[in-house]
Order: C-alpha cells, then structure tokens, then sequence
C-alpha cells in the first residue's frame, strides 16, 4: 500500500485532518472489524450496500457467500466497488447540536472485485474468514468438503486504492459557547464529553444439541478474554 | 409502509426464511442502530458507501451533512440511494466452517433522497437525529443558529421500499455433524453455539474544558441505563 492518495476518489477532502492514507491505520481498522459493508451497482444502475464478513490476507480483502446468490454473481463480473468499514467508538455530546458528534475510525477501499478461482487461494480465503472471526477455529472445525466449496464463491479486492478517517476525543465546541459570561443558558452551562461505545461478547450459549461434555473450545475462549474491539 | 414485497429489489431471494416486509420490524431495526451506511453511485458511476447517523421521523429516514460535501450535493440530486443498516448480534460456531454464521439484523431501504428545504423539516429532522443518539439531548444544547443550518445539508428517504433479514439462534449444523458415529473428528465433538455481541456505552468522559460543577445530563444517563443495543 502507498502511504499518499493513489487516486482521485481517495484524496481527502471534507474534514482531511481526520483523514490518513496510513497503510498500517488502514490495516488496523480492517482487521479490527467484524464486518464490512460492500457497495456496488447492479445491472440496472441502481446503487446496492450488502454487509458481510472480512478478512485481509496481506493486501487482499477477501468476501463469500452463496455461488448461487445473484449479487455474488453481479461482484464476480468484476465491477467496481466501495467497501466501507466503520466502527463507532463515542457519541460526542457538544454544549450545541451543530457540534455534537462521533468518535469513529473508518475505512474506505476502492477496487474491482476478482473472482478467486485458485483452490488453494480459495482455501486460504476461507480459512483467513473463520479465523477472522474467532481465531483458532479454523483447526477446531470440521473442514469444507468440495461440495460446500462448489457452492461458495470467494471474491477478492486489493487493498491499494483506500483510505482512512478517525475522530477521537472531545467536542469541538464553538469557543462562544465556553463563554461564561455568556451564561449557562447559551452553552457554557451545558455537560460536554463522550460516551464510548464499545463492541463486547457476552457469555456462549451452547447449542441445543451440543453434548454436555464438550468444552467451550479455545477460539470461544479466546473472543471473550479480548471481548472489546 | 407495505408489509409485502413493493418492488423488485426488495424481493426476498437468498435465505427467503430469514426475510420480512414487516414494517414494525423494519423500523425497530432501524431505530435501534446508531448510524446507518448509505449507498450512491457518483457522477463517474462508481459505487460509494458512506457511513452516517440516520434518525426515523414515521416513514421518513433523515441524514445529514455539510452543505459543503461533494457527497451531499450529489445526493441532493435526488438519485437513487440503498441504505443499509446492520446489527450484529452474534458470532454463530458450527461444527463446521461452512455452517458457521453471524446472527444480526439488517435493513435495506432503497429510493431517492430528496434534498430537505423546508426550515420547519429541517428543524424537525436536526432535532431528530439529535434525539437518535442521545433521547433528550435537544433540549439540553444550544440549538442551532441560523447560520448552522445554513451550512447544513438534510436528506429525507422515504421507507417504502424495504425489506428486513435476520438471524438468531443456534446453528444449522449439516445432520451428518451431529452423529455419534463419525465421532469427534469430523464434527460431533466439536463445540458448537453463539457468542452474543453487544454494543455497549462506557462511562462518560467529561470534555477537557468541562466546569466540574456541571452535573451529567438526562441524556447521557440515559444512554448509560440503556447501555445494550
């Protein structure tokens, strides 16, 4: 990845001192997130925003899903893309409503989606997704057979074409409103600050049919002692 | 809103199962998000995702931003937009990796954004979204100048054409997982279940420049007493 904007759609413009080409914040925050929210334009022109899982493999981000789903098929004509990943960190409580805001990191990638046609990159795709999720399964599982793997398509997007934006910390607030003389009604009087917002795993319900003797695995264990992302 | 499918697009195709049309699910899971990703093709046709906060005043979802982005000027152009929204609910552990899951709730609204230029719903909509993230902050702030709104940009989108998906419970594991007989190295003994995902609000940290005397508002009370989404 380039550290500088590598195309016009990634030169930051609105708020660009919240704004970073940093290969290693852009990564940090992909890796960070569940999930990713996909944009693209189907065959009528109409734009669609599909979430789903992730995973980075160096500078491939990787996506699946049914090979019989009609926008999976769409994505592997190898349009172009956006693919938004955000996370929420604080809501950001202002003395005004105009600057009152989010605590955020995001990303945005650019790209066509390659189809993966490569078994053992198929693989490695698959692999990286369940690991993604909670790191460890992927040796705890029953492995894909060639049917489940006939039945998933694999996409792929290079990470070379993105960008990064993060708000941290305290309100702005309009310097007018901090003025005591101003008086509470206005603004100075007003509590300011963030509420963090933070995504947590709760305690594993076992499913119905699961023998009681099973241990709860390491990757289960694993998501709860980092249950903060 | 319609409770059946209202056009093509929001047809439920993939996993029909876990689809619905139910308007008071649809605006429960839009309600119940903090923020929203909105889908658009620029003027080149490129698909762009952008993460916003939303609020829902009856039918109509509102979004805002600065009169001065490019990406809200070209949504006041009144093109087509898909806005998703996403909660993640649960990391499903199968037995195997391709029944492995998430559970969540999502919403695909699809439609035009019409520019908002009456000053009454513009009001109505800033104070909406305020309410959104923080219920009863817009009574607290300082409201808006003139100005401010001058330099606002609100997007209203009319939820009529939309539909819902969701997920819960345990998973679907393949039956051949589940028997004894094949034993622990296939899939039978391997743990299987759903860790919850939550988002949660942490505690509140008071602006820098905050007068210790000011107490902690209603709102952000409240947002600490409601502290699950």
């Amino acid at each position: 990845m380039s550290s500088g904007p590598t195309s016009d759609r990634t030169r930051l413009r609105r708020e660009a001192d919240r704004g970073s080409h940093d290969p290693e914040l852009i990564r940090s925050i992909i890796d960070a997130a569940p999930m990713c929210h996909l944009g693209l334009t189907d065959h009528d022109g109409h734009p669609l925003v599909i979430p789903t899982i992730h995973a980075r493999v160096g500078e491939q981000l990787y996506v699946h899903g049914s090979a019989a789903s009609r926008t999976l098929r769409r994505l592997a004509e190898g349009i172009e893309v956006c693919c938004t990943i955000t996370h929420l960190d604080g809501i950001v409580l202002a003395r005004s409503a105009f600057w009152s805001s989010m605590n955020y990191r995001s990303v945005m990638i650019f790209g066509r989606a390659r189809l993966v046609t490569d078994p053992e990159e198929i693989e490695l795709a698959l692999d990286a997704i369940v690991e993604h999720i909670a790191p460890g399964r992927s040796a705890e599982v029953r492995r894909s057979t060639p049917k489940e793997i006939g039945a998933t398509k694999v996409l792929a997007l290079t990470i070379d074409e993105a960008s990064a934006k993060v708000r941290t910390g305290d309100p702005n607030d309009d310097p007018a409103d901090l003025d005591p003389e101003v008086g509470a009604e206005v603004g100075a009087g007003v509590w300011a600050g963030v509420i963090p917002v933070t995504t947590q795993f709760g305690s594993p319900i076992p499913a119905a049919n699961l023998d009681n003797e099973v241990p709860l695995p390491t990757s289960a264990r694993g998501l709860l002692e980092h249950d903060e992302r």
